[in-house]
């Protein structure tokens, strides 16, 4: 597995990728809207950094709520979803998506539960 | 830039450290106590988790007692830190370190003020 991405709450994707395409040399990549969100996905090196601008209730704008903007999951690329999901459920892994969904950018994603996670919100999304 | 870690605090690096491999598998490439904490460091393709467990006051324990344990700072690898500051503080960053120090493992790094990046704090790392 790889880091992907690192999922971040913002309440200005916009603003905040302007910002980082300045201080990392990230340029957007990608944008969409997704999930009553704005997401904009910044590339470095084998990976990305995905703002996500919540404009709908949703688990992004309470996290923004309860902690303000930061970073929310990080994300790991896996070649195979399905075994990765088998095994973390053999280990005892809550998992939030029992199966893959369909995330943003149109990838295939299943999240874990962080209580199963030392308190980390992770992703599993399918990819080379 | 491309990941390098993802530092992560908790109150067992070695129980969380167990658990990622067996997760993620993801071995230890690198263990030490560092700074007060022990250290754990567990192997992606490109990139690590940092598993940090402070044993005395400081920035770390002050994270878990506030917000408990999980994803303290992401970490970003470049070939020239000297450089990043540099483009960093052209850009108005507000810098934690002006000036590279050692980090965990030997490294060179240097910290962001997560007030100037949305809420993420940023810890460059020296290296190829």
């Amino acid at each position: 597995m790889a880091f992907d991405h690192l999922g971040v709450a913002t309440t200005d994707a916009d603003g905040l990728a302007g910002r980082f395409e300045m201080i990392f040399g990230a340029p957007i990549a990608h944008e969409e809207q997704f999930d009553g969100m704005d997401v904009r996905f910044l590339e470095l090196d084998g990976g990305y950094f995905e703002l996500l601008e919540p404009h709908d209730e949703g688990p992004i704008r309470g996290f923004l709520d309860s902690h303000g903007p930061g970073i929310h999951h990080v994300a790991l690329r896996t070649d195979d979803i399905d075994a990765a999901l088998d095994r973390a459920r053999e280990v005892g892994v809550d998992l939030v998506d029992e199966e893959p969904r369909q995330g943003a950018w149109g990838h295939e994603v299943a999240f874990l539960h962080p209580s199963s996670t030392g308190g980390v919100l992770v992703e599993f999304v399918a990819g080379e």
